[in-house]
C-alpha cells in the first residue's frame, strides 16, 4: 500500500471515530459585528441569522473599542497590511518597539518580546528557557495549556514533572524530591481558562524561592482583566516582581492578536536571540501592533471595563444559581456549565444555537478531559441583564435534566 | 546557586559570545510607508532617516496595494480588530472560510487550512502528518526551513532522513534504502529563500510515486509570485496535482500575515481536527483574513506584478554582474550577495545603512551555515533603475574587496 492510501485511510477512520464519539468539530461561521458586539451573524447554507455569542474570549469587547479600531485603521493607511519580513529582516517597526516597551512596563519588567500568538510565546519561550541549562526540570501544573506543554515537549534535554493542579503540597513534595542542584522552572497559569479557577501565585513564588526555582506564569486569561492597570492576577496580588517570566496574549482581553513574554531585560534579549519561533517567522503587521498598543494603553488607564466585567460575571453566576443550573464554581470571569458527556454537550450547544440563537461552544476532549465536557460562558461588559435572562431560560430548556455536577 | 542566577549567567555569557562573533542581532526600527514602498523611515535615537529597503519579503508590494488596504480597513470597521476566539470557539468568520476556499482553489486542492503563520502551518501540519501513521520516515531536504524542521522534531515516533539539497540521486538512494513498507513523506521547498534556487518538483514527484511516498511542498517564497495565477512553482511547472500537500504563507508574496496547508479535503479536515497549533490558538483577525483574501484574488487575475518582479530581478542581477559583484547565481527573484563571514557581513550591512541609507539584512547563522554569510536582496516591482544603480554603487564601496565567492 502506498503511504498516500494508508494515510487517507487513517484520516477517514479517524474522522469517522470523531463523528461517532460526538467530538467532530464543525466551525460555525460567525460574523462579528464590530458595532453590535456580542451580537454576531451566523452564516449557514440556509441563510443568515443573528445570534448572541456567549463564548468569546474578547472578554472586554476591546476588539471593537473605537480607539483600537482607529489605531488599526490609521496604521493600515500609514504602514500597509503586513510587516513584510521577520523581526530581524525589516519587520520591526517603531510600533513593535513601543508595544514591547508598553508590555514590559505593564508587568514592571525590564523587557518584553512579541510573538505571533500566545501559543507561540509559550511554545518558543518555554523551549528556549529549558534548553538553556543542562538537566532543566520543569514542574508543570497538571492543567497547563497545550501551548505550554508543546514548549516543554519541544525542549531537548529537559525533563518534566507534573504536579496536581493548584496543589501546593504536591508541588512542594515534587520540588523537594528533585536533585537540589538541578535547574528548576515552575510553569503555571493564573486564571485557568476551562475551569475559571485561579492559582495562588504568591505561595508558588514562596516555594520557588525555597527551592531555588524560576517561575513562568501564563496570564493569558487575565491580562487586561485583572490588576489596577490590567497587569493580570500577578498585579492584583502584588507579586509580579516575584515572577521571573510573565506570558500573555494580545488576542483575548486586549482583543487583537499576538503574544508576548515579559521578564528581565537580559533574559528577554536572550530569548529574542535564540527562539526559532521568533527568528523564523514574519513579524505581526504594524497595524496589529498599533491596535494592540492602543488597547493596552486604554486598559492601563481606564478600569471601567474591568469593573463591568466583574459585575457581569457576578450577575451571570447569580442568575445561573437562582435557576439551579449546574454551574462549576470559580472566582473568575469564566463560567463553565457542566454537561459531562461529549455528544450531549454537542447537542446542548446545537439546540442553543438552532432553537435559541445563542452561541456557546461545546468544550470537549482534547481541550478538557473526557467526561468533563462543558459549555464555557463569559459575560462581557456588553452582555445585558436581558441577555442573561434569555440565556438562563434557554439553558433550562436544553440542558439534560440529569446532568450530574461531578466533583472534580 | 539558584536557577535564576545560573540562567542569568547563561544569558549574559551567550549574549556576550554572540556579540564577539558578530552574530548579535539588533532589530533596526524601520517604519514602512504604505504610500512610498520600498522607502521606509529608519528610527534611531539620533533621529529619523529615509532609507530604501532591499530585504523586504513583501515581494510584490501587496502589503500596500490599495485594494488590500481597502479590504483590511473595511473588515476592521465591520468586524473589529480581532477574532476573539480560536477557530472552534467563535473565531471562524465567513472571511476565514472564503479565504480557505480561495486557497484550495489556488492550488487545485480539495481543501485548505489557515494557520497563524507559515511557521505554524509547517510546524503543526508536518507534526500532524508524521504522527498519523506508526514508523513514518520523513525525507527532508538538507536546506529545509527551520519551521519544517520544528514540525519534524515535534513529531513523536517519526524518524528523519536528510537528503542532499536538491539532489535527486541522493534522495533516491535514501528512499531505496528505507524499508519498503514504512510510510514515507518527502518534505521540501520550491524556492529556497536564502539561496534563491528552485527544486525539481516534478522529478521529486516521480521518485515519490516510484517509492510510494507522500510529498509535502513549502511554497512560501513562491506563492503569489510564480504560476499563471500565483499558485507557485508547482503551478508554473504544471505539477500541483501531483504534490500531496502544499504549504504557503500570506505574509510574503501576498503581503499580509498567516499561513496555510492545502491538500485533499479529508486530509485537511484531519489536520484541522488534530493539530494543536491550530486548535489551541486564537484565529487570525477577520481583517487579516479579508486583506489576504483580496490579495490572493488580485494576484490570481492580474499577473502584472509577477511579470514586473521577474523583470526587476533580471535587472538587478545584470547590474550586479556588470559591476563584478559577488552575486550567488540562481533562477529566482532572490539575489544573495556573498560575504562569507559574520562580522564582515554585519559591517557591510551597517555601512550600507549608515553611509548609503540602504537597508539589506545581514544573513548569518543560524539562518545560513557559518562561513556562508551574505546579504539577501530582492528587487520588488517598486525598485527603480535608479535605486538599482544606487545600490550597486554602494555595494562597490562597502563590500570587502577580497570577498571570496566560495563554491557551495
Ligand atoms: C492558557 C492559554 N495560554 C495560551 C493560549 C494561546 O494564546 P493565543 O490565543 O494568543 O495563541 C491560550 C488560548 O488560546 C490559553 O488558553
Ligand atoms: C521556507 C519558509 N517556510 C516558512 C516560513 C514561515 O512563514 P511565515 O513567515 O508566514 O511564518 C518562512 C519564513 O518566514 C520560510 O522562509
Amino acid at each position: 500500500m502506498t503511504t498516500r492510501n494508508a494515510f487517507l485511510t487513517h484520516c477517514r477512520d479517524n474522522l469517522g471515530a470523531l463523528k461517532r464519539e460526538g467530538r467532530y468539530r464543525e466551525f460555525a461561521h460567525l460574523e462579528k459585528l464590530a458595532g453590535r458586539f456580542p451580537t454576531y451573524l451566523w452564516h449557514r447554507p440556509e441563510g443568515v441569522r443573528e445570534v448572541t455569542v456567549w463564548s468569546s474570549n474578547d472578554y472586554l469587547g476591546m476588539g471593537a473599542h473605537p480607539a483600537v479600531l482607529a489605531a488599526a485603521t490609521r496604521a493600515i493607511a500609514e504602514h500597509g497590511a503586513g510587516a513584510g519580513g521577520t523581526r530581524n529582516i525589516s519587520g520591526t517597526s517603531p510600533l513593535h518597539a513601543a508595544l514591547e516597551a508598553e508590555l514590559a512596563s505593564l508587568h514592571g519588567k525590564g523587557g518584553a518580546l512579541l510573538f505571533g500568538s500566545g501559543y507561540m510565546a509559550n511554545q518558543a519561550g518555554i523551549a528556549a528557557i529549558l534548553e538553556a541549562l543542562p538537566g532543566f526540570i520543569v514542574f508543570s501544573d497538571a492543567k497547563n495549556h497545550a501551548s505550554m506543554i508543546a514548549g516543554m515537549r519541544g525542549a531537548k534535554g529537559a525533563s518534566k514533572v507534573i504536579w496536581r493542579h493548584n496543589d501546593l503540597a504536591d508541588l512542594e513534595a515534587k520540588l523537594a524530591a528533585a536533585p537540589a542542584e538541578a535547574p528548576k522552572l515552575i510553569a503555571f497559569e493564573s486564571v485557568y481558562s476551562m475551569d475559571g479557577d485561579i492559582a495562588p501565585i504568591g505561595a508558588i513564588c514562596d516555594l520557588a524561592e525555597k527551592y531555588g526555582a524560576m517561575t513562568y506564569l501564563d496570564e493569558v486569561h487575565a491580562v487586561g482583566l485583572y490588576g489596577a492597570t490590567g497587569g493580570g492576577i500577578s498585579e492584583r496580588d502584588g507579586v509580579a516582581a516575584r515572577v521571573d517570566l510573565i506570558e500573555g496574549t494580545l488576542a483575548k482581553g486586549f482583543g487583537v492578536l499576538g503574544g508576548y513574554v515579559a521578564g528581565d531585560a537580559e533574559v528577554v534579549d536572550y530569548i529574542r536571540s535564540v527562539a526559532g519561533g521568533l527568528i523564523f517567522t514574519t513579524a505581526l503587521p504594524p497595524a496589529v501592533a498599533g491596535a494592540a498598543l492602543e488597547s493596552v494603553r486604554v486598559l492601563k488607564r481606564d478600569p471601567a471595563r474591568r469593573t463591568a466585567l466583574a459585575e457581569r460575571a457576578r450577575a451571570l453566576k447569580s442568575a445561573l444559581d437562582a435557576a439551579g443550573l449546574p454551574r462549576m464554581d470559580g472566582p473568575s470571569h469564566i463560567v463553565p456549565v457542566w454537561v459531562g458527556e461529549a455528544e450531549a454537550c454537542r447537542q446542548v450547544a446545537r439546540r442553543l444555537l438552532e432553537e435559541h440563537a445563542l452561541y456557546a461552544t461545546p468544550i470537549n476532549y482534547p481541550t478538557v478531559p473526557r467526561g468533563t465536557e462543558r459549555l464555557r460562558l463569559c459575560a462581557t461588559p456588553f452582555h445585558t441583564d436581558a441577555m442573561i435572562a434569555e440565556l438562563v431560560a434557554a439553558l433550562r430548556a436544553v440542558l439534560p435534566r440529569t446532568a450530574p455536577l461531578a466533583a472534580e
